[in-house]
């Protein structure tokens, strides 16, 4: 199979997957869209690779693909931010089944057309591992573009979901394949597997002036936290934990620590948050009722710097470190 | 070193690479910048794979980090556009020297620097190889955007430069590196350590309406004459092969045959051209006159497919296929 021969394969597939605002799509030196004339445009990219961020053993193709992309549409998301288009540069070794790599594109795709994100450009090649790295390309109304430095002490800190669920799910698919077809773990798998980007709820979120500050949880709380603490220049005290129920499952189970698991286990992709205190109560009440999900208070940002509990006792940043 | 403190010794770097349009650089879920309102945006995507596309011991830090962003800059120049930013997403071993990653950088950022592109965010991973995947954005008048498939029969074939310098450059650094100090040589060398995109050579043939079609010469002339003329559904006649004076002198003494790198060598980086007939000699003079450069006639496009010597003889694609 022939670079050319793949990319007209690959290009069947995205074609639908185009809003009009595309003006030329894959096959081109570059790709070209018009951008919105009252919108700011954002930009993240984030690769994945084999046997760093993913086992071939542990996810389907389309898994893969579905993650690779999640990962790029949860940062848009976390800047109040609407997809446009994403580009991917995939790398791949001599001898991956085309079938994998179409099959990878599928679950790229799939989520792609229900984010209405065009995936209108990318660069295949030969490399060691499977290597993805895509770029996506968001739209944002200037006054809606929330960064992570804007946390002031006094702010509530909050999440848009439960912590924990993929990291559980990993582990049992690592750890424990024997547990991984029970039906009470399904869930955590697909939280791992599939996780899903925050994007209605981060646009709604973006509309209120009382969201001070705003990011994807990635790399885990811990970790995030201090993250935008340290941009903020404030401190932050974690008062509850908010900890998975699926999690909480798995651990009592296998017996780990599913505070561990939400405190240091990336990629649950749920958005964190510095609220106005006197606005959090309607605000959560507001989301419930836009998303039909819980805005989850954790604790407060506080002057100083650093995270720590409820204590006063330093909570060490246990996520992920892509160097470590 | 942690992955929060190498970012900021890159971003270090990279402060000063920051046009006003770019409203929020390296540091959040993404980058954000204002699109000029009567332009349209381009991207492309571009990955470098160690011991597929470079070898640490046949380039610098320096060289790798020019090279990674020059073929991005070149396909931007490709579409007409002029480049706004980039992401650059990094992989590599443990045990790699900081000092090579930084260094890597500062090739990148002298290049961003003199291009007015800045490097407004990335994604710092562990994989098994250096992994440089680079999106470029960049921007262009609707009436300047040039695509690959506007060349009709009986248009001039045209590059902006002579071909075949950079792949004798590889040929003596990797098969003959007894010979790589000789004067001679530096100038072929320099040429596949540190192309040079046509960023102003293509912005002003994209404000003529007489280039029909325009692409970057990326894996060689025969393989992207052939793409420019499937997308055209033309065919081509190459009547003379431009092969750079360098890489002929290195040919002669090596044994080896320039024409063959010219055909078949990637990343000269020259761009491809289809220019109306009638047009081409002014074209030219104009060229001459804005860049001091030539621009080289090779042939004609042609009604029909597939590309042709004088003599009627089918050339076939010998350039690179990133999957052979």
């Amino acid at each position: 199979l022939t670079e050319d021969a793949l990319i007209a394969q690959i290009a069947g597939k995205l074609r639908d997957v185009a809003p009009n605002n595309v003006l030329l799509g894959i096959g081109d030196d570059a790709a070209a869209w018009q951008p919105s004339r009252s919108n700011r445009s954002v930009v993240t990219t984030d690769a994945l690779i084999e046997d760093v961020h993913f086992r071939r053993d542990l996810m389907s193709a389309e898994d893969v693909g579905h993650r690779a992309l999640a990962a790029n549409l949860s940062d848009l998301a976390a800047m109040g931010a609407r997809p446009v288009l994403a580009t991917i540069a995939l790398g791949f070794p001599r001898g991956t089944d085309p079938a994998w790599v179409l099959a990878m594109y599928d679950g790229m795709a799939a989520l792609a057309r229900r984010a209405r994100c065009a995936i209108a450009g990318g660069d295949l090649t030969r490399a060691p591992v499977v290597t993805i790295a895509i770029t996506a390309i968001g739209e944002v109304r200037p006054s809606n573009l929330k960064r992570r430095d804007g946390a002031r002490p006094g702010d509530v800190v909050a999440v848009t979901g439960p912590l924990g669920a993929s990291a559980a799910g990993l582990t049992v698919l690592r750890d424990h394949p024997e547990l991984a077809d029970e039906t009470a773990f399904a869930g955590a798998i697909a939280a791992f597997r599939r996780p899903q980007p925050r994007l209605r709820e981060a646009r709604m979120l973006a509309g209120s002036r009382n969201v001070h500050a705003m990011m994807d949880l990635s790399d885990g709380l811990s970790t995030d936290l201090a993250r935008m603490c340290a941009a903020s220049a404030t401190g932050a005290r974690i008062e509850q934990i908010p900890v998975d129920e699926r999690a909480r499952g798995i651990a009592e189970r296998i017996g780990e620590d599913a505070a561990a698991w939400a405190l240091g286990g990336g990629e649950d992709f749920e958005l964190l948050l510095a609220v106005d205190k006197r606005a959090f109560r309607h605000l959560a009440v507001r989301f419930r009722a836009h998303t039909g999900r819980e805005l989850l208070r954790v604790g407060s940002f506080v002057a100083g710097a650093g995270v720590r509990d409820a204590d006063g006792a330093s909570i060490s940043a246990t996520g992920w470190d892509h160097l470590r």
